[in-house]
């Protein structure tokens, strides 16, 4: 028995496989996690949903199984790490953040037939709890690692990030307190009021221009064309920080990754 | 009484507060400034003015009282600085473009019952004179020396910056001229003045499109497309050289920062 | 009979031309290429192909002949490479990529006849086999080195752009859903399902703001400007990468090439 | 004479002036441009011109009469270079295209009676030929200096530009032909050949987004949402690679500059 319980802890962990990349067993998974994903988002359109009702029901219902199938198999193998050992580890192992995420990801399927008699048997219910799968298949990859790689850039960069932030707000507000004064007047509906004008600043600063909210006035569009014009570099001073932290982020992270496999083979 | 003001000063300067960060005391005046921001762009919201109108007049009220004490309290300790010592140094810290910032944000308050008396209790007065304390804001944090490093920064590229802005509004002016002479006479209404045109040169170079100006003959068409398309770049140019002496401007600030904070905690 | 295939496969090969750049033969072909694509396009617009029928036409009967008889040419000169010499090394390359293409640009012309025969003299199919001319344009400059060098250079970058892609698909979907949830109700033609929604997503977060899907309620226009602000630059890393790729590809390309070009000029 | 003459010279000739910066006297002509240009654009706006007519005409009179003296004065003073002394040193000078740009700004000021006789007392002339006092003025300051560090930039990265051009153009007529399948047959108008389809590309890849054309079909808007989303890096890389051209050359121009100062004041 645990012969068998090692060879499936190599597939189903991370810690486990002594490859690079995933295992066999969690690229399935992570295929599945994009199948449910893809279906949640199919099944909002509800005409797609009414024609193909039980291919839905059974795609959903067959994730559902499987990832709860992953849950058990989980907490059955985590009894192969030292730390988790025995059924007082397994439990440990059960309130682990991720294992809570599979847990929450396989809880609709697990209350299936409680749902069922209570009357909840919406789909809704198990879109919710699917997600918590994302979070457990982002933990699979070495987007954890990344993750935190970007928390650390963007911690670094705290300061730029906080005032190129405020800066942007005040230039958003100071865009709209203008077109608010000067616009108010003639277009109520749209520049009534400084709220009602940020929805212009927004629209224009980030250059996405719908266009249901146009300046009129000559001296409305005058200054339009000027904050258009110097504002759009201010507003993309937080999301172009926020860019180079993550760009950044991910060369460190590339970098530290190489030399991590340099000694891993070098060392064995 | 000095040893109850030497405590006060040390929380309301930021030159009396020797942790790091502000103090706890700035912390609620910035969340206060924070606070009044917010209400007065609500308050032009008139539907929403009308049904709180209680809750923002003392709303209103109350930032107004704490930034009157904030003043009067700031004059007091002043005297705390060995250059503003005694009455005289009291009146000439009065003076500093700072604590009349202070002055400007809390006279509606101080003028209140005159203001009452004379009929001007509408609250646009309070919203003109409370945009003093933003700036009186910024002095408090690190904003200000932020601001003189981005302006050295601004200072260095000064060359660089006014040749993009020309060439960028060359290069709007050259657009709006050629759609001016091809378009001219089929849209007199968009494009009958190269002023007018203008406006379309301005919301297509800065990407914005609103839409509401568009060229419809063929020769229009191609025109516009080249200029999009080779224009963007360029009317691009000021703003990233902006946003590139922003950039550069706040790394030097972190890294001298870091460097002051390094000697600080050497020497103590 | 050898001198004269000597000098035309220096001429229309690009391993026989041994100045820089491009063989005046090939600079036509270049141009040929050119003029076939300009007149495919504008053949599509009806009203114009149909007042120059005659004219198209011809030219596009031209350019086959040009194609064809680059084919026949580059067949028969082959032989002068010694890996393709012979009636075998011929065939041989006959079936690289390369002349492959060439044959399948040729082919409409070739078999002319029969096509008039059976009655499919539509230039649609004419227009979908000289494209892949234009393959074989792009292996004639450096443009397949340029291909190689940013297949490399993404290839590098794997990681960061596979992350970055996952990221922007997850933002674009997130925003999409939230927008579902808020505005399905009221504009269920236009965020009625999350599919319906990401046509808004991307068309906000790319900031190409057609104006087409707008949400009108207070608390999708507040979600619709942090989206904005906040995703615009996550939906632009993946193409930011993929740009600092390219560019870096191509930098290192020219400097290996003027390298070559050193080593060249110093041996010869 | 001389005496005066030599005076003269050192105000108008930016060969002449020794301290850093531009002369007074061409910084009077810098702005007597740009009341120009301004005064011109203005002019377009018929509202305007109507209403403020003599204005205008006395305007346009005076700066002709500055351009025709300015001409005069730098054709007489040019004598002051040692290559262009004597009259025929006068006559080489004037066919300088300097001088040439000079004389084409000047032309409707010399030529006015004629005109006024011929009946073409038309602005429209005016406008024109003074736009070559545009190109006078960039020769007066650093900015051709500035234009040629910009060319020999761009002649570096010649291949890199040429190369994100051709892919540019490729992708939008990729985007183009893919949309002109799908849509062509549900919106002629918008989609029905290549050309058409090219403008919704240009719109797209560029975000400018107008909106006024917008794929309708399923199909068509998912192809659309992942041109967007891929393209738009493809389509900014020759703007990007331009802007870069420029800001690497500014500094170069800055650095050289400066270098050129230090070396100045230690040798003086």
């Amino acid at each position: 028995m645990p012969r068998l319980r090692t060879v499936i802890f190599n597939y189903v962990s991370p810690h486990g496989w002594n490859k690079e990349g995933l295992s066999p067993v969690n690229h399935l998974l992570l295929l599945a996690v994009a199948v449910a994903v893809v279906s949640q988002i199919l099944e909002t359109e509800q005409a797609l949903y009414r024609e193909h009702a039980t291919f839905f029901t059974w795609l959903e219902f067959g994730v559902g199984a499987l990832f709860t199938l992953d849950y058990l198999t989980r907490i059955w193998v985590a009894a192969e790490m030292p730390q988790y050992q025995g059924w007082w580890g397994r439990l440990r192992y059960a309130l682990t953040p991720v294992a809570l995420c599979d847990l929450l990801a396989s809880l609709p399927f697990l209350l299936y037939f409680i749902f069922e008699w209570v009357g909840i048997n919406d789909l809704a219910v198990l879109r919710l709890f699917q997600a918590f799968k994302l979070i457990r298949a982002a933990n699979l990859g070495r987007f954890s690692e990344a993750a935190r790689a970007l928390q650390h850039a963007i911690r670094i960069r705290g300061f730029e990030l906080l005032l190129s932030l405020i800066l942007a707000i005040l230039m958003a507000l100071l865009t709209a307190t203008c077109l608010y004064w000067v616009e108010g007047d003639v277009q109520p509906k749209a520049f009534g009021s400084i709220p009602r004008a940020l929805w212009w600043s927004i629209e224009t600063l980030t250059t996405v221009g719908y266009g249901d909210v146009i300046p009129v006035t000559p001296l409305g569009r005058l200054l339009a064309g000027i904050f258009a014009f110097l504002g759009i570099g201010i507003i993309a001073l937080p999301t172009g920080i926020l860019a180079s932290a993550f760009s950044d982020a991910l060369h460190a992270k590339r970098s530290t990754q190489s030399t991590d496999k340099n000694v891993n083979s070098s060392s064995s």
